[in-house]
């Protein structure tokens, strides 16, 4: 038997007790020039608005979504993100003051396809006119003007809510301090439009279509089912139905539908189908679905940065390793367009085997959620706490993390003031020491999860990375510094990364171990084993995570063999801490040097 | 404008001039227990069947192909696989006699829902019983004793066909020598068998449907078409949609269709959609398409062996890097348990960007199609045939290949008649070395794909994988020596791929360079530079290749911890080609190993 939840994003159709409705008699411009005389907007809001009205979190939902973003009250019904938003919650309503309204278009309670037309006095069906993203924004600023609210803390969302998020960036960027998109790109893959094209085909090719005008008989049941189960498929992930479905593939639930249920899967998606056309109107599906796929910061780099150019926030944008319709390269591409103005940015790409749908589970969100509580944390008027919080200690990401005794040498060998990169920034650790020294802006690349997770919660800006391709997005010359600090080992590229360490920075400062160190050539010479270090190297020859072996002397040719000025070098002896001058190739195991092109 | 192809799986109805049409008027027991009164086989042949009756290739189509395999000569109609079937194509119509007949459940002119049924007197439509791979076997192992051929050279087909060559290969192990399937897989994921069962929903709920008795009148045009694009993008890939559609995003080709084509996919889609209506019936594509979900060797690896323990065929598989409907690891998984079997098996994952379709596709067959040309010239009768062709010349994969002093030495290590498998195979010199001394059965294992066409084109069996779990799926103990050549520095996990080789072999023959030769010690002595050997060695500390760098007395200190015992050594200058005995690790560049544990 295949276990059916009742998920938070499927419920059935219920009153919302606790909605408020706001009716806008100024008419609204569309995008596309249309126009709609008058706007009611249902919403809900949470927790109290502060004196200082600067506690305000506007969270946007998802295509299925609604107002009721959490429960009220222990007797309330379950909210959709729940998960994130309560007391206490990463989205403390104890501490934020949270709106969350139904989108433009929708169906429960703000003006959408279903409401009557004034013009006609019979509901818009498939005449309400084709609506895009930056229109359900627009309705939403003038809620929160309305609310009196001139400055968010920030903008969260996902999925389409994530699209919203972004259009709040790029439309009002005086209007957040703070951007949270999740599970959001800057367009829908050809893919994902193909996908939502099947399914309005399949709506308006239900003979109870009629056109859109179905609202005084039976309406394209057929069709809505078909589209949400086939849009469902996309929010889960190959390995998630494998889980669910494998084990029981030929044993359906027996459910009480008229589609297919021979296999599991089938049952599944009857149910999904049926329960969503209870709940949700075919017209409202089409509109939202449309403006999804009409969403489009533009192609390619250039476009990208251009349409972001406009934001003033700090963001944060997270995504899952196995969502297919807005993937997590989708979402870098953000992020590099971000991070190629130098707007303030972290990213995390999340280990989820979930799929889209990831932002709504608890497992997905252990990492996610607490990382949005830090990232509202250290938004607001002052865009760069000093306040540093009790880091999360987690296991170190890096086989030098105890004994980095070159950090402080790293720090001396940058200016003041100096804007900073660290390419391989772990846990922060030197990025946190930079800031209490002064220097800034700062932005640490690392490829490991928990440490991002641990950089945001400091609140550092930390992009999650690949370090051999880390740097691309970045622009030349952006900052003052770039730093690669004890991370040397592990490059594959080494020259490459050199390369474009030299190119975002005027000045790069690198340390790495000394493979020459005299200890290793005694060891290779009179014991015939190939070196390993004490201390920094407890790995042996066949596991070491280290994959280059520079000496100083081999790293110094290198750099003269490109064009690459050392301007200042340290060797010391980490053991005794010492500076070493004499013959630092033979007496020193790690060097630390300054260079520039 | 979006670029609309008429590919060659896309063609509109026609007569097929060159079919033939054979009735069997013996009943038919199909796998549910159902049973089909008689049945009409329409098939194509090509080329002669020799005297010996040994020429014979079977080609199966996929879900919406036909017998039209090919072109029959220059006036002909396009066939669906011309790209692979013809004079001097690599299924060589003028060495090899090759049918291909149309499925039973099909519309082209084999029976199927579309047929009378006598005992109503009326099509099946929806009443054609539920049919399996396995019954569409069974009619072609009618067919192919009709034409009386005992056993086929080979059976070749891709996705639905390549489920069915590997029903022959199980069901009728004795009636080939040769199994090629292509885009293959154990089983469809339970993803997608969810696009099949949101297809059939679409059809089945189509009004004009009628329960599937629908020839007298308009068919359920629109839930046939929307089934079709649905499965349409799961035969393309993401990357391959993003290449077609995202420069034209909004700019569809305007095409004559009732379905949406407001952006470029759209338009195709509909096109795609409003075509395939044109030329195939609703009722076979419910009847296929169950039968591909249907289709399953089992889950999980025990599973999965025991289905496959009949075949007594040769097996070449290949599969596509951007396939996600049978996607690589699901390919992979029919490999492992042939190879858990010592199966003869060779296996590639070809580099795609075309997804499912690729197999359909010139540039995605450029490699497959000649590995095809030579399996079939490879298997027959006589089933490890003496004669190599003269391999292609390509690049070395191994930056050791110019260099092998060692290849004649480890031949020297293997007895007579061992069974060997290589890891690391390279474009198979070894191997053939090895089978021209008499050694075999011999599997190669290789992470290159140009290199595994060669070993193909040489006759030999090799499996496309990682190195690092290259030997998960042998059994232990199932070869006498496993040899891993001059590939120890590339390995990541040293001591788990040691462990691996003596498990599924009895004897482990290892070679490897000798980082405490002389020169290096000195090198790094006396230049304080890290060590880089001359001529194996030509990269640099920065851009090595390889990670690991082992002195003889590491590797035999590591074999000693680990309770392996060195059964034989051979240490060699490789400058001069002399074996070295005194103080090796100071004196030899080179080592050769047998190992057992």
């Amino acid at each position: 038997m295949t276990d059916i939840e009742n998920s938070d994003s499927d419920r059935h159709a219920r009153p919302l007790r606790h909605a408020r409705y706001w009716t806008d008699t100024s008419e609204l411009l569309l995008e596309s020039g249309a126009r709609i005389p008058e706007i009611t907007v249902c919403y809900e809001t949470y927790g109290k608005l502060n004196d200082a009205r600067d506690n305000a979190v506007l969270i946007c939902h998802a295509i299925s979504g609604d107002s009721h973003v959490a429960r009220h009250d222990d007797d309330d019904d379950p909210g959709w993100w729940d998960l994130l938003v309560g007391p206490n919650r990463p989205i403390d309503t104890e501490r934020y003051f949270v709106v969350c309204s139904n989108v433009l278009g929708g169906c429960r309670g703000t003006t959408g396809p279903n409401f009557d037309d004034p013009a006609t006095g019979r509901p818009y069906g498939a005449d309400f006119p084709v609506i895009t993203v930056a229109d359900m924004v627009e309705v939403q600023r003038r809620l929160v003007a309305h609310l009196e609210i001139e400055t968010l803390r920030a903008v969260v969302g996902g999925s389409l809510g994530g699209l919203q998020a972004i259009e709040w960036a790029v439309r009002a960027p005086t209007s957040l301090w703070g951007c949270v998109p999740v599970a959001a790109a800057p367009r829908l893959s050809s893919q994902g439009i193909a996908f939502d094209v099947v399914g309005r085909n399949a709506i308006r090719h239900d003979t109870n279509f009629r056109g859109g005008q179905y609202y005084d008989a039976d309406g394209p049941e057929a069709g809505l089912a078909l589209a949400r189960m086939l849009a469902h498929i996309t929010y889960l992930s190959d390995e998630s139905m494998r889980k669910k479905f494998d084990p029981t593939r030929l044993s359906p639930r027996a459910v009480d539908s008229a589609f297919e249920s021979m296999f599991s899967v089938g049952s599944y998606l009857a149910y999904q189908g049926d329960k969503f056309v209870e709940r949700f109107d075919a017209n409202s599906y089409v509109t939202l679905s449309t403006a999804m796929d009409l969403f489009d910061l533009g192609d390619g780099a250039q476009q990208l940065r251009r349409a972001l150019a406009p934001s003033l926030c700090r963001w944060l944008l997270l995504s899952f390793t196995t969502d297919w319709l807005y993937p997590p390269q989708a979402s870098r591409h953000i992020v590099d367009a971000l991070v190629a103005q130098t707007k303030p940015v972290s990213y995390c790409n999340i280990d989820s085997s979930a799929g889209h749908d990831s932002f709504l589970l608890p497992d997905s969100m252990a990492l996610g959620g607490p990382m949005i509580g830090a990232f509202l944390a250290h938004v607001g008027r002052d865009p760069s706490p000093k306040r540093a919080p009790a880091p999360r200690r987690s296991e170190a990401t890096n086989i030098f993390d105890s004994m980095r005794v070159d950090q402080e040498m790293v720090v001396d060998l940058i200016p003041p003031r100096a804007s900073v990169v660290d390419l391989g920034c772990g846990h922060g650790e030197l990025l946190s020491l930079l800031r209490s020294r002064g220097r800034g802006p700062l932005l640490g690349i690392e490829r490991d999860q928990e440490a991002i997770a641990e950089c945001v919660g400091r609140g550092l800006e930390a992009i999650h990375a690949d370090l051999e391709h880390g740097l691309e997005a970045i622009a030349d010359q952006s900052y003052d510094v770039a730093v690669l600090s004890q991370t040397l080992q592990s490059i594959v590229d080494v020259a490459g990364v050199l390369d474009e360490l030299l190119r975002v920075a005027k000045q790069v400062v690198v340390s790495f171990p000394n493979f020459a160190h005299k200890p290793m050539r005694e060891m290779l010479l009179k014991e015939g084993r190939v070196p390993k270090a004490q201390g920094f190297y407890s790995y042996e020859w066949y596991n070491t995570p280290n994959r280059r072996f520079p000496s100083i002397l081999d790293f110094l040719e290198l750099c003269e063999a490109r064009g690459i000025s050392v301007a200042r070098a340290i060797y010391i002896d980490s053991q005794t801490g010492e500076t070493i001058d004499h013959e630092p190739n033979l007496n020193a195991d790690v060097a630390i040097v300054a260079l520039t092109r």
